[in-house]
C-alpha cells in the first residue's frame, strides 16, 4: 500500500514506541473519534510523545490509515491464497474462507472495524474500497462455483448470499471484545452453522 | 419519545416543508456528515430555510434526532407487537419477527441507518441505545423458547444467535438500495432461508 521505510522502521525513535505501537495507538484513536475528527495534534497527546516525533515514523496521518488498513485487508487476503481456499469442493473453500475470515476479524478487530468505517473519502479509503469489492468479488465466484457444483442451493443470487454472510461476519466488529465469554472457535462454528446448515432442526 | 408538538406540526411552517419532510431532510444529512458534525446551519442551508424556520419546527438539533430514532425503534418494536410474534410456535415467531425487521429496514432506511451509528454521545442517544438492547432481548427471549421447543439448534447460545442474525439484518443498511434489483421480499426470504434453513442443499 505504502512505500517501504525502512529507516523508519528501523531508527531509534522515542523509547516505547515502535511503528507497530505507534500504528496500535492511531488505529484506537481513529475508531473513537472518526479518522476525519483526529488531529495529528492529538493523536501526539494520546500518545504522550511531539508530532515530530510521529513524523519520525511515518509522512502523516494518511499513512497512518494506509498502514492500518493494508493490515486489515492483508490479513483477509492472505485467507484467500490458503490451500484449504484454492483447492477442494467449492462449498469447503467457501466455508473455510468464511471461518478464517472470523479469525482475522477477531484477531485484527481494531484494523477491520477501521477498514468497515471507510467511506471513500481519500486516494487511501478509495483504494481500500476497491480491495474490499475484490474480495467481495472473490467470495460470490466462490459461492457461485457451488452452487454450480449442487453443494448450495440455487435460489438465492450468488452476490446477495455472500452480501449477507459477510454482513453477518462484519458485523462481528461491533460487539465482540476479545477475553470475553465467547471464543474465536465458538464464533466461527456459529457463523458456519448458522449460514451453511440453518438453525433449524427439522426439515420442514 | 418527545412530547407531541401539536402546534408545530400543524402550524404554517415555510412552504414547501412540514415536520416529515424537514426529518426526512437532516436525517439524509445526519447520514452524509455525522449527526455530530451538522449543524443547524448546515441544515438550514441545505433545506433553503432560516434556522428559525426550523426552529419553528423542533427545539433544535436533538428534537431532530430524537424523532428520527424515535420513527426507527417504532417501526421495529411495532413489529414485536404483531400477532404473529405474540402466539404460535417460537420458530414462526422468530421467523416472522426476523422477515418483518427486514421489512422495517427497508422501508424507512435512512432512519434505521441513524440508529444503527448511534453511539451514546448523548441522552437521546443513551435512550436509543437502551431501546436496542430491549429489542435484542426480545430476540434473544424468542430464540430461547424456540431452542427449548426443540425446534432450533440447541448448541449456540441464543444471545449469540441474536446477535450474529440481527448483525446480518442491520448490515443491509450497508448497501440496499430500493428501487434497485433486489425486492424487500427476496431480501426477507434470503435472511430466512439462510438463517433458518442453511445454504446446504445435502445434510452432511
Amino acid at each position: 500500500m505504502s512505500s517501504p521505510r525502512t529507516t523508519a522502521r528501523s531508527g531509534p525513535g522515542r523509547p516505547g514506541y515502535d511503528l507497530d505501537s505507534l500504528l496500535s495507538v492511531a488505529v484506537k484513536v481513529f475508531n473513537e473519534k472518526g479518522y476525519e475528527g483526529t488531529s495529528m495534534e492529538a493523536l501526539a497527546q494520546r500518545l504522550g510523545i511531539t508530532k515530530s516525533s510521529i513524523y519520525h515514523h511515518v509522512s502523516g496521518k494518511e499513512e497512518l490509515l494506509d498502514l492500518a488498513l493494508g493490515r486489515a485487508l492483508n490479513g483477509l487476503f492472505g485467507v484467500t491464497t490458503e490451500l484449504e481456499v484454492t483447492s477442494g469442493r467449492y462449498i469447503d473453500r467457501l466455508e473455510h474462507l468464511v471461518r478464517r475470515s472470523v479469525r482475522v476479524l477477531a484477531t485484527e478487530l481494531p484494523y477491520v472495524t477501521l477498514l468497515l468505517r471507510v467511506r471513500g473519502n481519500s486516494a487511501v479509503e478509495r483504494r481500500a474500497l476497491a480491495r474490499r469489492r475484490e474480495f467481495d468479488e472473490i467470495v460470490t465466484r466462490l459461492v457461485t462455483a457451488a452452487v454450480e457444483e449442487g453443494d448450495l442451493r440455487p435460489d438465492i443470487d450468488p452476490a446477495l448470499i455472500s452480501r449477507l454472510m459477510f454482513g453477518m461476519v462484519n458485523s462481528i466488529t461491533e460487539w465482540y471484545r476479545p477475553r470475553g465469554d465467547t471464543s474465536v472457535d465458538q464464533l466461527a462454528d456459529a457463523v458456519a452453522h448458522m449460514t451453511f446448515d440453518g438453525l433449524r432442526t427439522r426439515v420442514r
